[in-house]
């Protein structure tokens, strides 16, 4: 059935919505694809469904190629399964909470592991049942402390998720490079470019997570990748870390006076009017070779405030080259399940030993930092703090630094932390070569969880040998209207939307224009013909609206092909407009409809 | 491509559910359609959700034939709007609400009215603009008080609701008949037996509610119907009032004593034992034709405690004739937005003027019950109990009873109200003959709301003539789970579901027997064919399960057609099993093939 604009629901906006802070969003609810319900939370439209709905096609065909079953979960689910995982606890406040009538716990969930587990083993026991891959697509929800950027982060969401299931290692190597394959696929399919980056596979442990990124320099993700082919974000970035350097000869330290040096910048021009030049290659931090003093010489130390999950507050002091700084999304992985912040004020309160602007590890009468120093705060270092480099950092003495203090001599650390800064020129990991940085917005996300729900949960099979195992599992996610939203994104001018033809709402768009009844008739004809041949067709005929306007909401809803009867419909001539490139050709009714159902 | 039994996610459970209520509940689940994720919670399984599917593909394509567009509008959503509607307070523990990061109030949505109202507000603006139907298919919730029978009454539900948007009432009028063909063509397409009944409009005000029944002895809800046409459920059934009699000539109230006569049927014994017989068609109540006493003589006064959405209680006293009681479903319509139930000790206790099995709305010393009376407790009757009908009543006085007590002579209500239950006998209201009482079930509801939502939330158009006009609006809902439910309740036998064609998982069930290759390449062979032929094919495969247990299963999944692949097939010989008569028929592979192809 042919869908007339005269009678559709769709109402197209000349003003742009106040409250949208990107593209996407301003073009979807200008061309009346989506309204804002409430904060992060929207209405679909007519219009948003049908692109929704084709993105969701696409999703299915491939998961089904790739041998998943679909599968749907209640949004509203009890708390139990989570508690037992943990994440109840974990996911503090950006969940969405509730109780039933009888008091008993539920959430809005954000993602369902848990259920998708124990679904599994509620309904199988053996490794004759596995290899298994299920998925939903499904609203999820997340209660966001500031949802913005329209449908990029909002409060309910549509995502497919997908799970497999394997009793071995090799078994979920194979699921997740069926997964991963299918990934390519749909994003081939949706026309969106992608590179796919190792990430961070956080608490759970799995031994692969990668992304899907859609590289553009207005993405909100940063990764880095080398020209010999390492990609990964910033997250998963791993340092590697100096050989160690042999301790005998290094001086020992010295305590200077340094007044009003506070920063790394005051201090290296302190050291630089008031110190000899630093000796290359002999003392030094490893990576120092120059001969006058540089941020790289001094050891940064950061104060910050983790909030553990049982809600207690830890302080740590984060050491590392006073040429890096802290990355906040690499602090993020590194400390989780914590959430990490900088010290307050309230915090140095709390610890009067920490002289701040002189913090350092060690002062003359001892260690202040560290589990067994006298403060009992955590002291955690870059990788390139290994033993033997020596470095200018606070002697926790106001107005006082010490240089040469050499690490695993002077001062020993509790551990080492991947949360400097990555900057263009670090060497890859795998060693191929110096990365770069780039930017690109997540559009999909593969990853083994490994055992970390079968063993919380209990899903075990029983393997050849009649033994139980427990089952190893991967995740599988895309957003759906993310990937909607980033569609709109990419494929826009200044005039609105402009569709790939794999989603778009419609397959053409015919305007009759004019107030001649032999266009509108010709149209109405053209537009069954095309429905016929099994386009989906919009057909503008609206009767008393201008060439002007009409063109204008084609412009704005961004059908890719436009199909425009006029002034030649008497003599069976339309005009072909391809949105897209702006190329507008005039045929033959017949001609153009061969044209259009080529597709 | 072809579905193998082998690899997709189900389990037949040779168990029945320990919770479950209702066969359709124990079929489901049994067959691995369904599993209960939490009290009135499901998840659906691969077979379920293409069932589910199919319903939902039925339903959108009529209403595209109606000319309703499909939105999709947030589950959760902001209290507002619900505040303004006045449902926020209304409906009491029966939804879900919670509170986001923000400390703001939120629900997850039972039904849309306000939202649909305010989107069209949002985006129209004139008259030129209607009339308009848009619905979603969505996922609803409502937190009841004891979730059962599987599916039938669940807390997380899946709803198609229509609304139409006219600013006339006739264009409502043109909106509703609209969608109820829409109802009709689905229910027939589904295979489901419908009657459409009136219903009650609730606090809405509309001018017309129907309510689409499937007529069945299991039915939870109770209608009423005569041979003339009219057909109603309980709670909109209207009672035709007798005319008033004249007060003139009939004798004065009689104070009696009546020893231990607290319920009518010991009340009937004593006017039998000791009073003389009632003058049939003179005094009495203007049904009781008899000559000897009956509880229709007596007047029965119901004391009701309502809880209003202010959460203030009242007690309210209703008079009916004896020979009925109060129906749960009338009063509880009759009362709305009040929850009715019977008075408790401690409402008798707080009310000492009540002298319980004796209570009256008179007695000797002046009036009893009413607004006016000494108790000041509401007095509403039975639209029987019309001026000059006279009664035997309590008197008010522990062990009396009055007879002869005429209603508007004696006592005065406060008003009329419809509790009383219905009675096979009685007179359709439209004049059409007795009723008779049936059950059915609820599985469609078309409602004129009229301007309720309108009002409260301001949506209007201007008119032909510039003039600022409340919309008018209809409502009409689906139960899509619940459709689902039905139809596994109707369609089954002892050894499972037998889907109707129309919403089977699968269009064709092919089953492998043996340990001959030739039959599974040729069962392999035979189910590409079909799929290429444009049916859905489950194709059981599995290599060393027993025939017996292959057809069990089969026939526990209930898809209608079945084609054994077995003993023939070197032969090219296949079995063609109609699931729901039994018939078994032997074909050629090219018979069987061109059979099923043809729906």
């Amino acid at each position: 059935m042919v869908t007339r604009l005269s009678h559709y629901f769709v109402r197209t906006l000349r003003e742009d919505p106040a409250d949208a802070e990107v593209t996407s969003h301003r073009l979807l609810v200008r061309a009346g694809y989506i309204r804002r319900t409430a904060p992060g939370i929207f209405t679909w439209l007519p219009l948003g469904l049908r692109v929704k709905a084709r993105i969701e096609a696409i999703i299915r065909d491939e998961m089904a190629d790739a041998g998943a079953y679909e599968v749907h979960f209640p949004a509203l689910v009890p708390a139990e399964p989570y508690r037992e995982s943990g994440r109840w606890e974990a996911y503090g406040n950006g969940i969405f909470r509730l109780k039933d009538r009888k008091e008993a716990d539920y959430l809005l969930a954000p993602t369902h592991e848990e259920l998708f587990t124990l679904l599994v083993k509620d309904l199988y026991g053996s490794y004759k049942d596995l290899p298994l891959a299920i998925y939903q697509i499904q609203d999820k929800y997340r209660d966001e402390a500031r949802p913005r950027a329209g449908l990029l982060r909002g409060r309910e969401f549509t995502m497919k998720d997908a799970y497999s299931f394997d009793y071995t290692d090799a078994g979920l190597e194979a699921s997740y490079q069926a997964q991963r394959d299918a990934y390519e696929r749909i994003f081939t399919r949706l026309g969106l470019e992608y590179v796919i980056v190792a990430a961070d596979n956080g608490l759970m442990g799995g031994a692969r997570s990668e992304e899907f990124l859609h590289p553009t320099t207005v993405g909100e993700d940063t990764f880095v990748r080398s020209a010999g082919g390492y990609a990964a974000n910033v997250e998963a970035f791993t340092t590697i870390a100096p050989a160690p350097i042999p301790f005998d000869g290094l001086p020992a330290p010295v305590v200077f006076d340094s007044p009003d040096t506070p920063t790394i910048q005051t201090l290296v021009a302190h050291c630089a009017a008031h110190l000899p030049a630093p000796e290359p290659g002999v003392a030094g931090p490893a990576t120092a070779d120059a001969t006058t003093w540089s941020a790289a010489h001094t050891l940064k130390n950061v104060v910050l405030a983790l909030t553990h999950p049982d809600a207690t507050r830890e302080l740590v002091v984060v050491g590392l080259p006073g040429d890096r700084d802290v990355d906040d999304k690499r602090a993020e992985v590194a400390f989780a399940p914590a959430a990490v912040e900088p010290a307050t004020e309230a915090d140095f309160a709390r610890h009067p030993a920490l002289v701040k602007g002189y913090i350092g590890p060690w002062a003359p009468d001892g260690a202040v930092l560290g589990e067994e120093s006298a403060t009992g705060i955590r002291y955690l270092v870059d990788p390139r703090v290994v033993d033997g480099t020596a470095w200018v950092t606070g002697a926790n003495i106001d107005q006082k630094h010490v240089h040469g203090l050499v690490a695993g001599r002077d001062f020993v650390a509790d551990g080492v932390v991947e949360v400097a800064d990555v900057i263009a020129g670090d060497p890859a990991p795998d060693g191929s070569g110096p990365v770069e940085l780039a930017r690109g917005m997540e559009i999909g996300h593969v990853f083994q969880l490994g055992r970390f729900f079968a063993e919380r949960l209990g899903l075990k099979v029983l393997d050849e040998n009649g033994k139980l195992v427990t089952v190893t599992m991967g995740s599988y996610g895309i957003g759906v209207t993310r990937i909607l939203a980033i569609l709109a994104e990419l494929n826009n001018d200044e005039r609105g939307l402009v569709w790939p033809e794999s989603v778009a709402p419609f397959d053409v768009h015919v305007v009759a224009t004019g107030r001649d009844t032999v266009a509108f008739e010709l149209a109405a004809e053209v537009s069954d013909a095309l429905q016929t041949a099994g386009l989906d067709v919009l057909y503008d005929d609206r009767p008393k609206v201008s060439p002007g306007v009409k063109f204008g909401d084609a412009e704005l809803i961004g059908v890719p092909r436009i199909l425009i009867v006029g002034r030649g419909a008497a003599d069976g001539q339309v005009e072909l407009w391809n949105r897209r490139t702006g190329e507008r050709e005039v045929l033959s009714v017949d001609a153009a409809v061969a044209a259009l159902a080529v597709r």
